[in-house]
Protein backbone atom coordinates (compact mmCIF):
# COMPACT_ATOMS: atom_id res chain seq x y z
CA UNK A 1 0.00 0.00 0.00
CA UNK A 2 1.03 3.75 -0.66
CA UNK A 3 0.17 6.79 1.65
CA UNK A 4 -0.26 9.60 -1.22
CA UNK A 5 -0.12 12.67 1.20
CA UNK A 6 -0.32 16.47 1.40
CA UNK A 7 0.30 18.80 4.15
CA UNK A 8 -0.32 22.05 4.27
CA UNK A 9 0.96 25.01 7.19
CA UNK A 10 -2.17 26.51 8.65
CA UNK A 11 -2.65 29.36 11.21
CA UNK A 12 -5.69 27.63 12.27
CA UNK A 13 -8.11 24.95 11.55
CA UNK A 14 -10.85 27.00 11.60
CA UNK A 15 -11.99 27.43 7.64
CA UNK A 16 -11.13 24.05 7.33
CA UNK A 17 -13.29 22.93 9.90
CA UNK A 18 -16.83 24.44 8.35
CA UNK A 19 -15.98 23.28 4.45
CA UNK A 20 -15.72 19.97 6.02
CA UNK A 21 -19.25 20.18 7.78
CA UNK A 22 -20.22 21.71 4.85
CA UNK A 23 -19.26 18.89 2.69
CA UNK A 24 -20.75 16.38 5.46
CA UNK A 25 -17.36 14.66 5.43
CA UNK A 26 -17.59 12.27 8.13
CA UNK A 27 -16.02 12.96 11.68
CA UNK A 28 -13.45 9.98 12.61
CA UNK A 29 -11.82 10.38 15.76
CA UNK A 30 -9.71 12.50 17.98
CA UNK A 31 -6.10 11.21 18.64
CA UNK A 32 -2.97 12.22 20.53
CA UNK A 33 -0.24 10.63 19.14
CA UNK A 34 3.90 10.72 20.77
CA UNK A 35 6.24 9.72 17.82
CA UNK A 36 9.79 8.34 18.54
CA UNK A 37 12.13 8.77 15.81
CA UNK A 38 15.31 6.47 15.69
CA UNK A 39 18.09 6.48 13.35
CA UNK A 40 20.08 4.16 12.15
CA UNK A 41 23.71 2.63 13.12
CA UNK A 42 24.61 1.38 9.74
CA UNK A 43 23.24 4.43 7.30
CA UNK A 44 22.06 8.10 8.23
CA UNK A 45 18.13 7.81 7.57
CA UNK A 46 18.12 11.71 6.95
CA UNK A 47 20.66 11.02 3.99
CA UNK A 48 18.54 7.99 2.28
CA UNK A 49 15.21 9.76 2.96
CA UNK A 50 14.40 6.48 5.08
CA UNK A 51 12.53 6.89 8.42
CA UNK A 52 11.81 4.53 11.70
CA UNK A 53 9.35 5.43 14.24
CA UNK A 54 7.65 3.85 17.22
CA UNK A 55 3.80 5.61 17.82
CA UNK A 56 2.27 5.77 20.94
CA UNK A 57 -1.70 6.34 21.23
CA UNK A 58 -3.70 8.08 23.85
CA UNK A 59 -5.23 4.19 24.62
CA UNK A 60 -1.35 3.36 24.59
CA UNK A 61 -1.15 1.34 21.70
CA UNK A 62 2.41 0.91 20.49
CA UNK A 63 2.90 0.72 16.58
CA UNK A 64 6.89 0.44 14.24
CA UNK A 65 6.77 1.66 11.50
CA UNK A 66 9.39 1.79 8.75
CA UNK A 67 9.33 4.43 5.83
CA UNK A 68 10.66 3.90 2.79
CA UNK A 69 12.07 6.95 1.23
CA UNK A 70 9.58 10.34 -0.58
CA UNK A 71 8.68 8.72 -4.04
CA UNK A 72 7.20 11.59 -6.18
CA UNK A 73 7.57 15.75 -6.02
CA UNK A 74 4.94 17.12 -4.98
CA UNK A 75 3.49 15.04 -2.23
CA UNK A 76 5.35 12.98 0.83
CA UNK A 77 4.06 9.18 -0.91
CA UNK A 78 6.27 6.54 0.86
CA UNK A 79 6.29 2.87 1.52
CA UNK A 80 5.49 1.74 4.88
CA UNK A 81 5.60 -1.01 6.99
CA UNK A 82 3.61 -1.25 10.09
CA UNK A 83 3.91 -3.51 13.18
CA UNK A 84 1.83 -3.13 15.82
CA UNK A 85 3.66 -4.25 19.89
CA UNK A 86 2.30 -4.93 23.20
CA UNK A 87 5.00 -2.71 25.57
CA UNK A 88 6.17 0.64 24.41
CA UNK A 89 9.24 0.29 26.90
CA UNK A 90 10.85 -2.79 25.73
CA UNK A 91 10.33 -1.86 21.98
CA UNK A 92 12.10 1.50 23.01
CA UNK A 93 14.62 -0.82 24.32
CA UNK A 94 15.60 -3.39 21.58
CA UNK A 95 15.83 -0.54 19.59
CA UNK A 96 18.54 1.09 21.72
CA UNK A 97 20.00 -2.32 22.28
CA UNK A 98 20.43 -3.09 18.28
CA UNK A 99 21.90 0.51 18.12
CA UNK A 100 19.48 2.75 16.99
CA UNK A 101 19.11 5.95 18.89
CA UNK A 102 16.42 8.55 19.35
CA UNK A 103 16.44 11.95 17.68
CA UNK A 104 13.35 12.81 18.08
CA UNK A 105 10.02 13.29 19.81
CA UNK A 106 6.98 14.49 18.05
CA UNK A 107 3.56 15.35 20.38
CA UNK A 108 0.86 15.62 18.02
CA UNK A 109 -2.94 15.88 18.72
CA UNK A 110 -5.25 15.60 15.24
CA UNK A 111 -8.87 15.39 14.69
CA UNK A 112 -9.46 13.33 11.39
CA UNK A 113 -12.38 13.20 9.15
CA UNK A 114 -13.50 11.00 6.26
CA UNK A 115 -14.88 12.22 2.68
CA UNK A 116 -14.54 9.82 -0.29
CA UNK A 117 -11.52 8.02 -0.53
CA UNK A 118 -9.84 10.85 1.72
CA UNK A 119 -8.79 11.22 5.08
CA UNK A 120 -8.43 14.49 6.42
CA UNK A 121 -6.11 15.09 9.85
CA UNK A 122 -6.09 18.40 11.60
CA UNK A 123 -2.90 18.57 13.33
CA UNK A 124 -1.41 20.47 16.01
CA UNK A 125 2.01 19.72 16.84
CA UNK A 126 3.71 20.59 20.33
CA UNK A 127 6.58 23.54 19.23
CA UNK A 128 5.24 23.59 15.04
CA UNK A 129 1.86 24.70 15.20
CA UNK A 130 -1.39 23.80 12.73
CA UNK A 131 -0.94 21.69 9.50
CA UNK A 132 -3.98 19.86 7.44
CA UNK A 133 -2.84 16.50 6.33
CA UNK A 134 -5.07 15.21 3.21
CA UNK A 135 -4.32 11.55 2.27
CA UNK A 136 -5.41 8.69 0.54
CA UNK A 137 -4.56 4.75 -0.29
CA UNK A 138 -3.31 3.34 -3.49
CA UNK A 139 -2.08 -0.33 -4.11
CA UNK A 140 0.08 0.40 -7.36
CA UNK A 141 3.17 2.87 -7.89
CA UNK A 142 1.43 3.64 -10.76
CA UNK A 143 -1.15 5.40 -9.10
CA UNK A 144 0.26 7.78 -7.19
CA UNK A 145 0.59 10.60 -9.64
CA UNK A 146 -3.23 10.40 -10.72
CA UNK A 147 -3.75 9.95 -6.79
CA UNK A 148 -1.70 13.52 -5.41
CA UNK A 149 -3.47 15.30 -8.08
CA UNK A 150 -6.67 13.94 -6.65
CA UNK A 151 -5.75 14.80 -3.05
CA UNK A 152 -4.58 18.78 -4.51
CA UNK A 153 -7.86 18.58 -6.06
CA UNK A 154 -9.51 17.93 -2.66
CA UNK A 155 -7.46 20.30 -0.89
CA UNK A 156 -8.35 23.30 -3.27
CA UNK A 157 -11.94 22.03 -2.55
CA UNK A 158 -11.17 22.89 1.02
CA UNK A 159 -9.92 26.06 0.53
CA UNK A 160 -6.25 25.12 1.24
CA UNK A 161 -3.56 27.09 -1.19
CA UNK A 162 -0.95 24.89 -2.58
CA UNK A 163 1.23 27.56 -1.28
CA UNK A 164 0.71 26.49 1.82
CA UNK A 165 2.12 22.87 0.88
CA UNK A 166 4.79 21.93 3.18
CA UNK A 167 6.96 19.04 1.97
CA UNK A 168 9.28 18.36 5.18
CA UNK A 169 7.89 16.04 7.80
CA UNK A 170 7.30 17.15 11.12
CA UNK A 171 10.73 15.44 12.24
CA UNK A 172 12.87 17.14 10.34
CA UNK A 173 11.12 20.66 10.68
CA UNK A 174 11.57 19.87 14.58
CA UNK A 175 14.77 19.07 13.89
CA UNK A 176 15.32 22.15 12.46
CA UNK A 177 13.90 24.10 15.28
CA UNK A 178 16.49 22.37 17.02
CA UNK A 179 19.36 23.37 15.37
CA UNK A 180 19.98 19.74 14.36
CA UNK A 181 20.01 19.72 10.26
CA UNK A 182 20.29 15.86 10.06
CA UNK A 183 18.66 13.41 12.30
CA UNK B 1 14.71 -10.68 34.76
CA UNK B 2 17.33 -13.08 34.50
CA UNK B 3 16.89 -16.79 33.16
CA UNK B 4 18.98 -18.71 34.67
CA UNK B 5 19.21 -21.99 32.62
CA UNK B 6 21.08 -25.18 31.57
CA UNK B 7 20.61 -27.54 28.90
CA UNK B 8 21.43 -31.47 28.59
CA UNK B 9 21.87 -32.93 25.00
CA UNK B 10 19.87 -36.73 25.55
CA UNK B 11 19.29 -39.39 23.07
CA UNK B 12 15.42 -39.32 24.08
CA UNK B 13 13.06 -38.15 26.70
CA UNK B 14 11.58 -41.34 28.10
CA UNK B 15 13.59 -41.28 31.64
CA UNK B 16 12.92 -38.07 32.10
CA UNK B 17 9.55 -37.84 31.66
CA UNK B 18 9.36 -40.90 33.91
CA UNK B 19 11.17 -38.77 36.58
CA UNK B 20 9.08 -35.56 35.99
CA UNK B 21 5.78 -37.87 36.85
CA UNK B 22 7.51 -39.26 39.73
CA UNK B 23 8.17 -35.92 41.47
CA UNK B 24 4.27 -34.73 39.96
CA UNK B 25 5.94 -32.19 38.09
CA UNK B 26 2.84 -30.09 36.34
CA UNK B 27 2.92 -30.47 32.31
CA UNK B 28 2.17 -27.40 31.27
CA UNK B 29 1.46 -27.14 27.77
CA UNK B 30 3.06 -28.68 24.15
CA UNK B 31 4.15 -26.13 22.19
CA UNK B 32 5.74 -25.76 18.85
CA UNK B 33 8.00 -23.10 17.90
CA UNK B 34 9.83 -21.96 15.10
CA UNK B 35 12.77 -19.48 15.83
CA UNK B 36 14.02 -17.18 13.11
CA UNK B 37 17.77 -15.03 14.39
CA UNK B 38 19.00 -12.14 12.58
CA UNK B 39 22.79 -11.11 12.72
CA UNK B 40 23.37 -7.13 12.76
CA UNK B 41 24.69 -4.91 10.20
CA UNK B 42 26.71 -3.09 12.77
CA UNK B 43 28.30 -5.67 14.81
CA UNK B 44 28.48 -9.61 14.57
CA UNK B 45 26.30 -10.93 16.91
CA UNK B 46 28.48 -14.31 17.03
CA UNK B 47 31.19 -12.27 18.68
CA UNK B 48 29.75 -9.90 20.61
CA UNK B 49 27.34 -13.54 22.09
CA UNK B 50 23.94 -11.43 21.59
CA UNK B 51 21.08 -12.58 19.38
CA UNK B 52 18.04 -11.16 17.94
CA UNK B 53 15.56 -14.04 17.15
CA UNK B 54 11.83 -13.29 15.65
CA UNK B 55 10.15 -16.83 17.67
CA UNK B 56 6.39 -17.75 16.15
CA UNK B 57 4.15 -20.21 18.15
CA UNK B 58 2.31 -22.72 17.11
CA UNK B 59 -1.18 -20.19 17.45
CA UNK B 60 0.88 -17.48 15.34
CA UNK B 61 1.81 -15.49 18.44
CA UNK B 62 5.03 -13.43 17.10
CA UNK B 63 7.65 -12.55 19.73
CA UNK B 64 10.65 -10.27 19.06
CA UNK B 65 13.66 -11.02 21.27
CA UNK B 66 16.85 -9.36 22.05
CA UNK B 67 19.18 -11.41 24.15
CA UNK B 68 22.46 -9.99 25.83
CA UNK B 69 25.57 -11.68 26.11
CA UNK B 70 25.89 -14.85 28.48
CA UNK B 71 26.77 -14.25 32.10
CA UNK B 72 28.42 -16.99 34.22
CA UNK B 73 30.41 -20.25 33.20
CA UNK B 74 27.84 -23.21 33.48
CA UNK B 75 24.72 -22.38 31.95
CA UNK B 76 23.57 -19.87 29.25
CA UNK B 77 22.37 -17.36 31.64
CA UNK B 78 21.43 -13.84 29.44
CA UNK B 79 18.69 -10.44 29.64
CA UNK B 80 16.10 -10.87 27.47
CA UNK B 81 13.79 -8.08 26.38
CA UNK B 82 10.48 -9.49 24.73
CA UNK B 83 7.92 -7.89 22.94
CA UNK B 84 5.11 -9.61 21.22
CA UNK B 85 3.74 -8.14 17.48
CA UNK B 86 1.14 -8.62 15.49
CA UNK B 87 2.30 -9.22 12.25
CA UNK B 88 4.75 -12.06 11.17
CA UNK B 89 5.58 -10.71 7.48
CA UNK B 90 5.74 -6.91 8.57
CA UNK B 91 8.31 -7.95 11.64
CA UNK B 92 10.95 -9.80 9.79
CA UNK B 93 10.24 -7.73 6.35
CA UNK B 94 10.95 -4.09 8.83
CA UNK B 95 13.80 -5.98 10.32
CA UNK B 96 14.81 -6.63 6.68
CA UNK B 97 14.68 -2.87 5.70
CA UNK B 98 16.87 -1.80 8.78
CA UNK B 99 19.63 -4.48 7.65
CA UNK B 100 19.43 -7.11 9.29
CA UNK B 101 19.58 -10.66 8.04
CA UNK B 102 18.02 -14.02 8.22
CA UNK B 103 21.08 -16.69 9.59
CA UNK B 104 19.09 -19.51 10.61
CA UNK B 105 15.62 -20.97 11.30
CA UNK B 106 15.08 -23.55 14.25
CA UNK B 107 11.76 -25.37 14.42
CA UNK B 108 11.27 -26.88 17.79
CA UNK B 109 8.99 -28.89 19.46
CA UNK B 110 8.57 -29.03 23.10
CA UNK B 111 6.87 -30.25 26.29
CA UNK B 112 6.82 -27.76 28.99
CA UNK B 113 6.61 -28.89 32.93
CA UNK B 114 6.48 -27.21 35.94
CA UNK B 115 8.36 -28.34 39.54
CA UNK B 116 8.72 -25.91 42.40
CA UNK B 117 10.72 -22.71 40.80
CA UNK B 118 11.53 -24.21 37.73
CA UNK B 119 10.69 -24.53 34.67
CA UNK B 120 11.39 -28.06 32.15
CA UNK B 121 11.39 -28.26 28.57
CA UNK B 122 11.61 -31.40 26.34
CA UNK B 123 12.92 -30.43 23.66
CA UNK B 124 12.81 -32.04 19.62
CA UNK B 125 14.76 -29.77 17.49
CA UNK B 126 14.38 -30.21 13.87
CA UNK B 127 17.80 -31.28 12.16
CA UNK B 128 19.75 -31.10 15.53
CA UNK B 129 17.74 -34.13 18.33
CA UNK B 130 16.95 -34.13 21.39
CA UNK B 131 17.49 -31.91 24.59
CA UNK B 132 16.54 -31.29 27.64
CA UNK B 133 16.63 -27.28 29.56
CA UNK B 134 15.72 -26.65 33.25
CA UNK B 135 15.28 -22.92 33.90
CA UNK B 136 14.39 -20.36 36.39
CA UNK B 137 14.25 -17.22 36.90
CA UNK B 138 15.77 -14.26 39.25
CA UNK B 139 15.53 -10.71 39.54
CA UNK B 140 19.24 -10.04 40.49
CA UNK B 141 22.64 -10.58 39.00
CA UNK B 142 24.21 -11.17 42.25
CA UNK B 143 21.54 -14.60 42.27
CA UNK B 144 22.72 -16.12 39.57
CA UNK B 145 25.12 -18.15 40.65
CA UNK B 146 23.17 -19.66 43.36
CA UNK B 147 20.24 -19.92 41.36
CA UNK B 148 22.88 -21.82 38.39
CA UNK B 149 23.76 -24.18 41.38
CA UNK B 150 20.04 -25.12 42.18
CA UNK B 151 19.17 -26.02 38.63
CA UNK B 152 21.94 -27.69 38.60
CA UNK B 153 20.73 -29.74 41.61
CA UNK B 154 17.17 -30.21 40.14
CA UNK B 155 18.79 -31.68 36.87
CA UNK B 156 20.94 -34.49 39.51
CA UNK B 157 17.66 -35.51 40.54
CA UNK B 158 15.87 -35.88 36.94
CA UNK B 159 18.82 -37.82 36.08
CA UNK B 160 20.79 -35.46 33.90
CA UNK B 161 24.42 -36.36 33.75
CA UNK B 162 26.04 -32.88 34.47
CA UNK B 163 28.40 -34.83 31.48
CA UNK B 164 25.40 -34.08 29.03
CA UNK B 165 25.36 -30.00 29.12
CA UNK B 166 25.36 -28.29 26.58
CA UNK B 167 26.50 -24.85 26.31
CA UNK B 168 26.13 -24.08 23.10
CA UNK B 169 22.76 -22.30 21.73
CA UNK B 170 20.29 -24.10 19.18
CA UNK B 171 21.71 -21.22 17.01
CA UNK B 172 24.79 -22.32 17.16
CA UNK B 173 24.71 -25.97 17.33
CA UNK B 174 22.36 -25.39 13.70
CA UNK B 175 25.54 -22.92 12.07
CA UNK B 176 27.74 -25.86 13.33
CA UNK B 177 25.68 -28.63 11.49
CA UNK B 178 25.61 -26.03 8.75
CA UNK B 179 29.25 -25.41 8.06
CA UNK B 180 28.78 -21.73 9.01
CA UNK B 181 31.25 -20.80 11.99
CA UNK B 182 29.85 -17.71 12.49
CA UNK B 183 26.28 -16.57 12.23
Amino acid sequence: MFEVEVKYRVTDHTNIRDKLRELNAKFLEHTEETDVYFNSPVRDFAKTDEALRVRVYGDGTVVVTYKGPRIGNVGKTREEINVATNDLDNTLEILKRLGFREVARIVKRRDIYNYENFTVYLDTVEGLGNFVEVETMVNDKGLIDKATEEVLRFGDKLGLSRDWIERRTYLELMLEKLGVNKP
